[in-house]
C-alpha cells in the first residue's frame, strides 16, 4: 500500500510531528500534483504561516506558478497551549466532511489537494482574493452574492445528508463514520451550551458594564431548561451532516464568491445549528455594527444589508430546502407512496411548510445560544472585541443578549424571520441601564 | 488467537452452516462451559428445534444435568425464505445488547454462556418454566411481579444508555456500535412506519369486516402525516440502546420472574419506542380479551389487571426514570452546574416532570403504531389471531385500530395513562359497524 502510494506519488506513511519550514518544503516536493501547481524549484516556494484561529497551523506556499494553503491540525488547542489537548484526528474529519461538501454543494468549499491522515495536515485550493467574512462585514462591507451562495450550501449539505435524501442504512453509516469526531464535539458542548450559564473559569465579559447580564444568566433558570434542551438536541438528533462552526470566521469571500472553510467540527447533528450559527453571527454583525461608526449612521446602508441578508436567508434557505425535498426526496423519510395522488401531494407539501416551521424554531433558539456564548463565555468574536470602547463594546453586547435572551425563551413569538429582523432594529439603539 | 480461544475451551472458529442436531451436539461438546452445564454424554443429549418466531432457528438441548437454549440466525427470514435475505451480523447485536442490557438490568434477560459470530449462534440459559407472556395473556394469566420487572427493565436499560447518565463521547460509540444493524431497523421502518399505510403487497387484515377501515387508513392522509413523523423519530432520535421489539412475545414470565428475550432489533433510538411496544401489546391483551371470552365476562378480572397493567407501568416507570434522574445524572445532558442550590434544583425537577411527559407523548404514539401494524401489516400476533370466529375478531381488531387512531392524531388528548385506560374501557363493548 505505501508503495502504491509513492508510485501514485504520494509520500511515505510518516509518524506525525509539526511540519516547519524546510521539512513541510521537503514534504510537499513529494507530492507531484501538489508541487505542479506551485511550480519552479522548492527552494524557491515561499512558506508563510498565518493560522489565526483557535486551534491549527495554516501555512500558505507559493511557487512560481500558484499557491496552496495547507492545515495541520495539533495536538492541543492552539489558543490554549499543550495543557489542552486536542486530538488530530480531527484533520480526518476535516477532511471527510470537506470532501462531502464538496459533492454535495460543488464550488462552495475549497478543492482538496491531499490530505495525511498521519500528519493531520490537509493541502487545499489557495483561496485568493478571499478574505475571512467576518472581517469583511467588521470593515462594512456588503456582500450581495453571500445569500445565494449560503443558502446553496446550507439546503444541499443539510438536505442531502439528511433522512429525507438518503436512505437509512447509508445514514447510519455517516453517522458512525463521524462518531469518533466526539472530542470536538465536546468543546461546543461545553463552550456554547454549558459554560456560558455558569461560573466557569474561562468566562470572559466586558466588565464591569455586564457584570449584572451574566450574573443574571447564571441566575436565570429557565434559560438553563432552555439551553440543556439545546444542548440534548445538540448530542442526541443526528437530522444531517453539518458543519458544527459556521460562524462568519469560516467563510471567505469576495463579492462574487462565498467558500466555506475550516469543517472539523463537522458531525450528524441538528441542522438548526448551522442556520443558527450563521444568523447568529449575522445577527452579532448587525448589533456590532454601531460600535464601528465614526459619524453616527454612516454605516445605515451596510446595516440594512445586513437585516435584508438575514431575512433573505431564511427565506432563500426554505425555498431551495423544499425545492430539493420536492424532486430529490431519496430518503426513507416521508415516503412518497404514503402521500400519492392530488390530495396527498397537498398535504405533504403543507407537511414540508410545518418541518420548516420546526426547523425555525431550532434556528432562533440555536442563533441565540452563538450569540450568548460569544459574549459571556470563552471564545469571544472580533465584531465585538475590535469595538476598542469597553462601553460602547459592552452596550452593543448587552443589546445582542437581549435579543438572545428572548429568542431563547420567547421562541414561540419569533414565528417569521422578520420578527427577528424587527426586534433586532428595535435593539439598535436600545440603551442598556448599567446602573452605577 | 484461534488456537488460544481453543486452549481456553472455545471452538475452532467456523464458517457459517446452519447447525443441525449431530453436527449441533459435537459444536457444543467443544465448549466446557456448556458441556458442563449440561452434563453427561454428548449422545445422550436430546435437542429440540422450537423456534416460533419469524427469523431465527431455536434449540432447546438437555442433558443430565441441566439444559440450554441456542438460537441461531438464518441468512433469511424464517417466515419468508430465502427469498428475504437478512443479515447474519444481528446475532452480533442480539449478542452485544444482551451483554449491556445483562449490566444495565441485571436478572432480566437470559445470561449469556457462548456466543459465537461466524455462525450468528448464542447459547444461552434456558429459561424454564418461563412461558412466551403473551401465550399467558391469552390463557387469562395475571403476572402479579410484572410491571415491577419491566419497569425496572425498561427505567434502567434506557436511562442508563442514554445522555442523561452516559458522557456524549461514551453515547456516540454506542450509537456507531450498533449502526450497522441497519437491516433489522429497515424491517421496523417498513412493516410499523409504512406498509400499513399503503396497498402493500403483504399486508393482511380480517377482510372482509376490516375492509373499509383498511382502505380507511390507506387514506387518512393526517395518519401518513403522523406516522411519517414517528417514523423520522423512529430513525434518527438515537435517545438510548432500545431493545427494538419489544412487545409481550418477547417477554418470558412466570409468576414471580419476568425476562425480557431476543433483542436483535436493538440499536440507539427513541426511548418511546420500547415503552411503546410494551403499553400497545398490553392494550391489544385488553382489547382481544373478549374475544377469548367463553361465556361473558369471565375474563373481567384478567382484564382489570390488564389495565391496572398499563396504568401501573407508566407511573412506575416514570418514578423509577426521575429516581435515576437524581441519583445516577452522570452524562453530559442537563448539567447539574447549571441547576445549583434550591432553586436550580426545583427548576431541574420541573424539567424532569415535563421530560416525562414528553416521552409519554412519544409513548402513546408509538404504541398506537404498534397496534395498527399488528391488525393492517404483514405481522400479526395471536391474541388476535386465535380469536376463532373472525367476525368477533374483526370486532377485537376494530375497537383497538379505533382506540390507536385516536392516540395517533389526539395524543394531547391522551395527557395521563388514566386516559389511555378509559379510553381502551370505553371501547371494549364498542360495536363497530361493519355495515352490509
Amino acid at each position: 500500500m505505501t508503495s502504491q502510494l509513492r508510485q501514485s506519488g504520494g509520500p511515505a506513511q510518516h509518524e506525525y510531528r509539526i511540519l516547519r519550514d524546510a521539512d513541510l518544503r521537503g514534504y510537499l516536493a513529494e507530492l507531484r500534483a501538489v508541487a505542479t501547481q506551485l511550480g519552479g524549484p522548492p527552494e524557491d516556494w515561499s512558506v508563510s504561516e498565518v493560522g489565526d484561529g483557535n486551534l491549527n497551523l495554516v501555512f500558505i506556499v507559493r511557487g512560481t506558478k500558484g499557491g496552496i494553503a495547507v492545515k495541520q491540525a495539533l495536538p492541543y488547542v492552539r489558543l490554549v497551549g499543550e495543557s489542552w489537548p486536542l486530538p488530530l484526528s480531527r484533520s480526518h474529519y476535516e477532511y471527510l466532511a470537506l470532501v462531502h461538501q464538496a459533492a454535495l454543494a460543488p464550488g462552495l468549499v475549497p478543492a482538496v489537494l491531499h490530505h495525511d491522515e498521519a500528519l493531520a495536515l490537509i493541502a487545499m485550493e489557495l483561496l485568493e482574493p478571499h478574505i475571512i467574512m467576518r472581517k469583511g462585514l467588521i470593515s462594512g462591507v456588503c456582500y450581495p452574492r453571500f445569500v445565494d451562495h449560503i443558502t446553496t450550501f446550507l439546503a444541499r449539505t443539510l438536505f442531502l445528508s439528511s433522512d429525507l435524501a438518503v436512505p437509512a442504512a447509508q445514514k447510519k453509516e455517516g453517522i458512525a463514520a463521524f462518531a469518533g469526531n466526539h472530542a470536538l464535539c465536546k468543546i461546543t458542548e461545553d463552550l456554547i451550551f454549558t459554560e456560558p450559564y455558569f461560573q466557569a473559569a474561562q468566562n470572559r465579559w466586558t466588565s464591569p458594564w455586564l457584570d449584572a447580564t451574566a450574573i443574571a444568566f447564571r441566575e436565570d433558570f429557565d434559560l438553563h431548561v432552555a439551553i440543556s434542551r439545546l444542548k440534548l438536541k445538540f448530542m442526541a438528533r443526528p437530522e444531517a451532516l453539518i458543519h458544527g462552526d459556521l460562524h462568519t470566521g469560516s467563510i471567505m469571500a469576495t463579492e462574487d464568491e462565498t467558500k466555506v472553510i475550516d469543517p472539523e467540527f463537522a458531525f450528524y447533528g441538528p441542522m438548526g445549528f448551522d442556520l443558527g450559527a450563521v444568523i447568529g453571527n449575522l445577527i452579532m454583525s448587525y448589533l456590532a455594527s454601531a460600535g464601528h461608526e465614526h459619524s453616527a449612521g454612516e454605516r445605515r446602508s451596510f446595516e440594512q444589508w445586513v437585516l435584508d441578508a438575514i431575512e433573505n436567508l431564511w427565506a432563500e434557505f426554505s425555498r431551495k430546502f423544499v425545492e430539493l425535498w420536492r424532486g430529490e426526496a431519496k430518503g426513507d423519510a416521508y415516503p412518497k407512496t404514503l402521500f400519492a395522488g392530488q390530495a396527498g401531494a397537498a398535504r405533504l407539501e403543507a407537511e414540508r411548510q410545518a418541518y420548516m416551521d420546526r426547523l425555525f424554531r431550532d434556528t432562533v433558539e440555536f442563533s441565540a445560544a452563538k450569540i450568548i456564548r460569544r459574549i459571556l463565555g470563552l471564545a469571544h468574536n472580533i465584531d465585538f472585541e475590535w469595538i476598542e470602547d469597553p462601553r460602547l463594546r459592552a452596550t452593543c453586547e448587552a443589546r445582542s443578549l437581549r435579543l438572545a435572551r428572548a429568542m431563547m425563551l420567547q421562541t414561540r413569538e419569533f414565528r417569521t424571520i422578520g420578527a427577528v429582523t424587527i426586534a433586532a432594529r428595535a435593539l439598535r439603539d436600545w440603551q442598556p441601564d448599567f446602573g452605577g
